[in-house]
């Protein structure tokens, strides 16, 4: 595995100050074996061999290679993860049959024997659920020329956890809103999002904490709408959350000037300066020097997005980078060295 | 009362990267008058008539002022407490008789009507104890020609508190001990000098707690050795801290030179680049990036000493050089600026 970041860190899509990145996931499974929590491994290893066909009939067109997670080391598994190219569950222990597919940028990966026996999945940079949806829906036809999926035609598609049943469709965004997490905007935002039917989760779906003000707001249920309405409600909702995160971020330009120059330069100062840090720091860092270099008040990343830094300082990303393990400490110093390289001074 | 920063700050005195002022105070009584805490309004204006009679025979000899603190504002008296010519208690309400006598490079500082009397204030900076004395003892003797000093053949010179009878004297030196309170050596030496007959006190004389790692150590006792033993000993007191400090620097580099360095750089980094800093906030992070500089890290401030920038970013003598009283939010951000002038980019 060479230390490509994905296609979706390159942070030139729609809406960038706001909106990271853009992902829409199918779950489809294959007629006539059981889910994969089910699955006995000859039935793993059947469903395996049915997806490698498949894939090997289309992989040409799509760019495809098709990796199996027992073939990777851990470090390069703990990558696809930080990178958000698969779920924590996919490569969570035993690893038998699991594999995942990708394209050559890294923009489509879908993930073999998670909860659902395939999870498509495309990410792209920016608000851009419409065409991840395109490029979505056109993998999906091409392998369902090659698999016999589980469908019923009152139900739609059949999933292993009902919420996905339908469509099997979830569309989601990262966004960062570090300004509606200082004005304590935030929480009323989210609360809005719920009652609208949206799930809000931080940057690695654990919880709702403002781990650097990151946050994916995904569609909850699929079931009884199409799935161009469900991406078109969701781009809808992102669209609103960039208006109130951009208002805010002229609110606390307006109201609070000194008090956002301080922090972002402080922040600056930090990152600049500092040569032990840690993972949970240098989100938190980053996340409000992206906030200054949004407002204008710190000069931009050098060679290198928001998303792009964020992922490079995540260990295993790290470390495949360094191109071998590392201990904690040697991650935090090498860590602080990384983002230097990237900081133009002010 | 112009902005002008004592002699003791200037920084230019033995033991530099250690010892940043001595001070030799002599406390003097005048025969038949009841000490300060006893006196009547008229015995108060009778001192004060005696001592500026006194003062104005030898005020050219010595190139002295005196003030009396009810013609200050409260911001000069703030100013006189915080650059040390003062203490807290000759300033405090109500504001009677009370009077400094200052010579022209504030070496020297003469309290009427504190706890004594008179307290005569020599400052030096760095370990320059015995020339303190020297000068404290030749303006004693000037005084004592013009003055009926309260004295007992048997006990010395008698003082409002007990512990002051004899020769009045209490030496103390301000050291800067930041090696010795990271490497956590420092309670060890203090309760080490304690046992001494030494007294450890912080910045402002609040107890022992590390604000910013400067602390006082004076002669506990003055009865019943000479003055130049008293002087003599507290200089080898001090040579000794100041040994057992530079270890500790070297400890530091040796064996946590890259915890130092992040140490450092973060302290250089906020103060290079945050707009609102508190005095306390500042006096710590100041005295970081001075353990930096005396390492070799960082650069040396510019045109400003350590102390000059511990005593400028005090909340009076900050007001007193922007010339005007600030509410607290604007000395907060002006405190960022005065500080950010004497940063050189590292």
């Amino acid at each position: 595995m060479t230390v490509k970041l994905p296609e979706w860190t390159r942070g030139n899509g729609p809406e960038p100050d706001v909106v990271l990145a853009s992902r829409i996931r199918l779950a489809r499974n294959v007629r006539g074996l059981p889910f994969p929590h089910q699955m006995s491994d000859d039935q793993g290893r059947a469903l395996l061999e049915t997806v490698t066909g498949a894939v090997r009939r289309i992989e040409r067109d799509w760019h495809l290679t098709l990796e199996r997670l027992k073939d990777l080391t851990p470090l390069d598994r703990q990558f696809l993860v930080e990178t958000h190219l698969v779920s924590p569950l996919l490569v969570s222990e035993p690893i038998r049959q699991q594999a995942v597919v990708m394209d050559e940028r890294q923009s489509i990966s879908v993930m073999v024997g998670e909860e659902d026996h395939l999870r498509i999945q495309v990410l792209m940079p920016g608000l851009e659920l419409s065409e991840a949806w395109n490029v979505a829906n056109r993998l999906d036809d091409a392998l369902e020329v090659e698999l016999d999926y589980a469908y019923d035609r009152r139900l739609g598609y059949l999933t292993a956890f009902p919420t996905n049943v339908g469509t099997g469709l979830r569309a989601s965004v990262m966004v960062h809103l570090p300004a509606l997490v200082l004005t304590r905007q935030a929480p009323a935002v989210f609360t809005a999002l719920a009652q609208m039917g949206m799930v809000v989760r931080g940057l690695y779906g654990e919880g709702t904490e403002a781990q650097g003000s990151i946050f994916q707001i995904s569609n909850q249920v699929s079931l009884g709408r199409s799935e161009e309405e469900l991406v078109h409600n969701l781009t809808m909702v992102a669209e609103q959350v960039v208006g109130r995160e951009r208002l805010a971020r002229q609110q606390l330009e307006r109201n609070a000037a000194v008090f956002v120059a301080d922090r972002v330069g402080r922040a600056f100062g930090i990152l600049r300066h500092c040569r032990i840090l840690s993972s949970d720091e240098a989100l938190r860092l980053l996340s409000e020097v992206h906030l200054g270099i949004e407002l204008g008040r710190l000069p931009p990343f050098a060679d290198a997005t928001f998303s792009q830094l964020v992922s490079m300082t995540r260990p295993a990303v790290l470390q495949k980078m360094a191109g071998r393990e590392l201990d904690p400490g040697a991650r935090d110093t090498l860590r602080a060295d990384v983002i230097q390289e990237h900081l133009k001074n002010a």
